[in-house]
């Protein structure tokens, strides 16, 4: 069992994309959130051993979706005895828009991170944002708080874009050895 | 029929106290968010007819509750063929601490309101925070974007606090005024 | 004089592109913040009888222009006597990344004019964000709280982009709207 | 010399108290921003070889102070070398109301640590939010994401609350154990 975790929700499979492109870099297990807003009670117990927890939900009407918020407010039980207590924590995104408010979902997740007396890391990577950026470029969304990833609105889960997988998965990467180093 | 709607969730009764403050500054209907996070289809009639729509909700783990974000979600209906656009929005939110996170719920109200294309209005009450304040003066809190009550882990609904309550009303005087005048 | 007013912070010319857009929408006076982040006492006076008050700010190491805060330290003279209540805000930001934390700016933008009991307009805009979508489309960026451009950091003021250039405009047509309604 | 810098602004002396006591716990360095905003360059190399840096401001108009901004601006120079990466960061705000907008200004402080590439702790308190808690109780405000203290606005620096001091003590104590850590 891998010592990082990645948590999300998934409405269409966009962001289980980006899911498994963190996982891939951070060699984490993934846990997916099901349609209900539920996960396991063996779920509950890999974050509890868990050295990191990384976030993830696509944002909807501004921020995580309430499959993930429900995730989030179940977590008042580990939050009360602070079981998260000096994990580190992490997150990621996926939307329509190129900026849309995906920044506000992030703002979120570190939210939630500190209410567990988390440690948040971001991804670490400077903007790709010069005239001959692509949006293929690793990170040439600016994502700096957590990974972002722009999927056109009629896009299919194949049509994902590359560098904003890319950026995904160094954020895992990055988390990974933040979970080694602690 | 009001032309003014709040529409909330409360977990434990206490937001609801401080819903109904809000409703009767605004003179306002009240539409009360379901354990499961839904609301009746005559509820959705309401709002697309109202001229201004007030969110309330917990703070629960620094944002709104599952359920309040699970009605924010289904709203993405009235988001793409903007029904709600140009109506007056504003916001109330009720947690345990005198800080805690209750401004990251009402930023969410506000990128809610926003992406609705809607007008946001704030408390308008400048803060009672010298050294001879009370809890129970209104806005002892400080509130600008959204009308903020804390409420202790241990108290019962009916030990809301006062000046907390009738700042929720003056929420709703305020916006029942604008509401009148767009 | 018009009843608009377009306060901004630019550092190199690109914002200026942004805020004369947003003028010219609105049909609005522009105020420049200085070097210094300082205004005359003429531009308080214009300010204090403006009907609508638009905030502008490149987005620098995630919020605005220390120049801008400045003048938003300086507002404190208008907020202790209140003298904005009632007006109406809105915000435009400008930085080199797609995403960047350009949602920061405008949110601080938003806690700003609630201080001073302002009432909040987005740009009311569904974005652009299907596959066919371009940079020049109006709202290809995907802004609702504010109006959003994105400027990649070799480009020069003539390069500014287009559609963003028109969001920003539309901002302006909205903000006039509202300002003759109220 | 130390490997935790407190870098900090304070206009009036009573964020000054806060610095001091976060600096107490942290034994660390203490780097006041004056009154125009800038520090020396022995300051600048000072933030350089830190293992970490702690933010402090007042929470001015709904975020930093212009002066911390100016600094913030000027770290840019940083952030293009990525010299702060890694590094581990927090911060801490004080302004007149309970709540106020000190969130806001916390949230700022993590969005400049992120685009620094850095780690960012929080205070790891639960917060004292029962009937019996008192406001000289520790975390009575219900900080997570930073530190916080409300003083009265007639309140004089000595007046400081006791229990947000001690607060942020903690949030030294818990930064200088991360610093040696990573």
């Amino acid at each position: 069992m891998s010592n990082v975790i990645v948590i999300y929700h998934s409405g269409y499979g966009h962001t289980k994309k980006q899911a498994e492109a963190v996982a891939e870099g951070a060699k984490a297990d993934l846990i997916a959130i099901d349609a209900n807003g539920d996960i396991t009670e063996a779920d509950w117990l890999k974050l509890e051993v868990a050295k990191a927890i990384i976030f993830g939900s696509p944002t909807y009407m501004g921020s995580v979706s309430w499959q993930f918020k429900k995730f989030a407010d179940a977590s008042s039980k580990a939050w009360f005895t602070q079981k998260w207590k000096n994990k580190i924590f992490a997150g990621f995104t996926n939307s329509a828009s190129l900026n849309g408010d995906k920044f506000s979902t992030i703002q979120y997740f570190i939210t939630l991170a500190m209410q567990h007396s988390g440690v948040w890391v971001g991804t670490g990577l400077l903007p790709a944002s010069t005239k001959a950026a692509k949006r293929d470029d690793t990170n040439s969304l600016g994502g700096f708080s957590g990974a972002l990833m722009a999927t056109p609105s009629d896009a299919t889960v194949e049509e994902v874009n590359k560098g904003d997988l890319e950026t995904a998965k160094l954020l895992g990467v990055r988390v990974a050895e933040f979970a080694n180093k602690i």
